[in-house]
């Protein structure tokens, strides 16, 4: 066997900001939840490390740290005494929720001196209802208007949305470069029930990850390479197998519709499907679990939007969403363990995203709109080219 | 918001050993297990970071540290072959029950050489039977008798003593800062099934900790407001409720009967119910677990004796215990999470508590006998006057 | 109670290797599965702390470090696409059973350059099939061949073997101990359902330890006693019981027999029941559990192998190795807790074999054909006698 040339690992590690990123960058808006599962009740969840209770407040969403300065309950055990507020379940401390200014400590009376305060005061986080899913932003003020980080496609007035989220083990940031990464679904998806009839490709080519003009997108290009391949020594691969007969694959229509795939900061993926839009988006929780959301979206009005919807119900979710990302990514997320890790030629994608979250991960809110300038894409074209180089060594 | 004068953090903390007690404190009898659950066979249990082995040996309770010096098996798996001792199931080490001395090593034969000598002796516990309670105690001799740290009530000779065990989750001093505290009363347990139909307090004025003439008790005083009080910019509150007619609550009780709470070293709380009273005694078990023993007695003799007995099994045991004291001091004592906190006006009775154990808890089992003298108590009156006006500012 | 000489505990400490070998011994081959159990698929195992995958690959056996370099996925959950090879399920890395080199990226196509390399090689052991075993070696290289560490007695032609392997809870050198200490059976093993019927000794005298001409087994050897033993102060013991009628015990056989037990490294233990042979081996997994493999062995031909199969599985597996090793050793191995401890005479057993791994386990592959000289066999008689003059004080 011959020896790599050293550089070949150091060279593809240049990326302390995205390795100390475990609970995710911050100053980002992140979706959350689904907006139908917000009812009355309070609802607890733990985002890039925080505790935090989320609470419909007439038509605006609120989120709170989720714990009473008293004695550290957690507000969402509270009841809802008056409107506009929360009130802690165990002595009755009760907070507005816009504010979260403690308004009443109920069981010491109307005269209560510990009101008002500043210590006794909850964190609030900003919170917003788009696209059915709620939106916090975690980070420091002045937070930018949710639209900057909200996906503009599901933001546009035809866009009909179904998002699922789910809690799931694992890194986020694995989660995510799964999500970047090419190569796994030549060989992983193969035999998911969801392809079985499909032709795919057996591996690819040419690897590009390219930012759109404004900035804001890391596109990823590829040719799909059909034909088998003959691996000295082993035989040919992949097999021809009578039955993938029905269609060409999701890469074979690659050719014909160059972008497919899409990275954006903090951590969504958009694929396309042709008519419909897929968008994977991976919310850290803790240094072990992250939210996976998966959020279909089609354009469309009128009769459409109940295809769509029954679609979505009867095939998506479950067949296309259950059976392809949860049971197969899902899978290799919990199973995956690095670094150490060797990075082979198409790997160059998970370079490339990585490169970009250093880069350009916002440090303070004031980034939040910052774009790619000119000078700034062509330093990234040549240190992907760079890279590319590496891996093909 | 104001910001409170950060003395007022400060000024509450004053109490170091208590808040190096995790284990609780030592030189104290406590109670373990209802003297019925012990039968022939060795009960295993753990009592202040103590693994303990407790057996019957004639009309004797003996306590003996459960782990065989040969290899560390528990001697709770072990049998009584011979009377007055307990052999460990692995090799036949056999311990005197009262002594702890190994007088027998079985598989070595009777001229065995190991036995008799100290580094092979099991440690020993204190331990009596009292009220229908196991008794053992933890820490150095000379051990005070048992009957000094047992509530005086509950050896009344027409004293009926129904206790109840429990092992929790949480740490002890929550559990017995909850029962010390009386303000949560009045929000946590008004939706108590149990208290559903009754007129309850909105909240107290005025806490004051007492202790008794002869220092053993600290009895809290209050009086509660039943007018609904007018929350600026919230509303009225309490509710009034129409269901709410049956009867008066134990808090408004209080009024004609003044002392209705008080607590005594190590960790015991005294409720009294009118016609019976309530010992709720939280015994450390290790960091994370306590026992919460409920300790239910009247006095009453002859046929009085089974109504209160009927009484507590069809009643007090489930619905007064279970749902009020289970369902939810048990709840807020798993979701507690301080420090940090931030007290107020009503956490006067938690403070004085404290100060109670800080000042009070024993040193050595020569304090056993140690009372409240007349310059103690006017110490203890002066720091709970500054306390009180600390937590009212 | 007398003080014992402190120098009693510190003499029986003399073996440092042996307590730092918490993961065992390196440099032997070590059996750690049924060979009827690994079929088709790989096979995941932990053994001295090694992830492993085994694999079939035709007639031999391969065992693979069960990671792939590229991202940490296990190997386990790979395919076979091309004989003598293993892919990973994630990206399609396969590697050569045999080298460990990968030897094809299928998802980068044949002309991956990171094919061949060194670094991106999986670590390979060596492995075979024995006795209906599977055998690891774990260690470094040369390694030995598997003969030299299998007992030789199951190579014979016309053994015919039977082995079970569970996964258990406690270190491995409590279980092992457990196996060459005799002094347990007389108590602990009084009362199985097996033994039930049986006549048992109430305890030994003269254990000793003496090592085989070739150097490779560690024997023991002592005399039973049947008589009651009078305890001062407690009685006679064991009782006599009218139902232990039918048969004399194993021990009493030995008197007749007198090899029935011996003990080889790295941590085997052979038990001569008369006409069949029970070998106990038990294997480090990690820091909290090992393999216990019970290899029950009859020499015998033609019908005899039928028979033995069928007493095997009617009895000796369920009843014997079930109630007598699983339900009562296995029991006591996860409740044993030390250091410290403090020996007793018989455990002159578990010193002398302490002290055998401390003076012979492997430093390096090179000594795997030690054998005890006669200068050794005569030094470790000394000791032995020192250790047992020691624990009789």
């Amino acid at each position: 066997m011959e020896e790599r040339p050293a550089a070949s690992k150091e060279r593809t590690r240049g990326w302390p900001r995205y390795e100390a990123a475990d609970l995710g960058f911050r100053h980002y808006w992140y979706p959350v939840l689904e907006a139908r599962k917000l009812r009355d009740k309070p609802h607890a969840l733990t985002v890039l490390g925080e505790n935090i209770v989320l609470i419909r407040d007439g038509d605006k969403v609120r989120a709170l740290n989720n714990r009473c300065p008293h004695r550290g309950v957690p507000l969402s055990a509270g009841k809802r005494e008056f409107p506009g507020t929360l009130t802690c379940r165990y002595h009755g401390w009760t907070y507005d929720l816009k504010t979260g200014e403690l308004v009443a400590a109920l069981t010491d009376g109307p005269d209560s001196p510990i009101c008002h305060h500043a210590e006794v005061a909850v964190k609030t986080y900003p919170a917003e209802e788009r696209a059915n899913l709620i939106w916090v932003y975690i980070g420091d003020e002045p937070h930018p208007p949710v639209e900057q980080d909200i996906p503009e496609q599901l933001l546009a007035p035809d866009a009909v949305v179904e998002p699922m989220v789910e809690l799931r083990k694992g890194d986020w940031r694995y989660a995510m470069e799964n999500a970047v990464d090419e190569a796994h679904a030549k060989y992983l998806h193969r035999h998911a029930a969801f392809y079985i009839l499909y032709q795919m490709a057996g591996y690819q080519k040419g690897i590009r990850m390219v930012p759109s003009e404004d900035g804001r997108w890391l596109r990823r290009f590829s040719t799909p390479i059909f034909e088998q391949g003959d691996y000295p020594g082993l035989g040919k691969w992949p097999p021809r197998e009578f039955w993938r007969i029905l269609h060409r694959s999701t890469a074979e229509r690659a050719v014909e519709h160059p972008v497919l795939c899409a990275a954006t900061l903090p951590s969504t993926m958009w694929v396309g499907h042709g008519d419909w839009e897929d968008f994977q988006i991976f919310v850290p929780v803790d240094r072990e679990h992250h939210l996976t959301l998966q959020v279909s979206m089609k354009r469309t009005r009128g009769l459409g939007k109940l295809l769509w919807r029954l679609r979505f119900w009867a095939y998506i979710r479950y067949l296309h969403h259950g059976l392809l990302n949860r049971a197969q990514d899902g899978w290799m997320v919990t199973l995956m363990d690095s670094p150490p890790e060797q990075l082979f030629r198409p790997d160059i994608a998970i370079v490339a995203w990585r490169r970009w979250c250093q880069d350009r991960a916002r440090r303070s809110p004031n980034e939040a709109k910052a774009v790619l300038d000119t000078a700034a894409a062509s330093e990234f074209r040549k240190t992907h080219e760079q890279d590319e180089l590496t891996l093909s060594r």
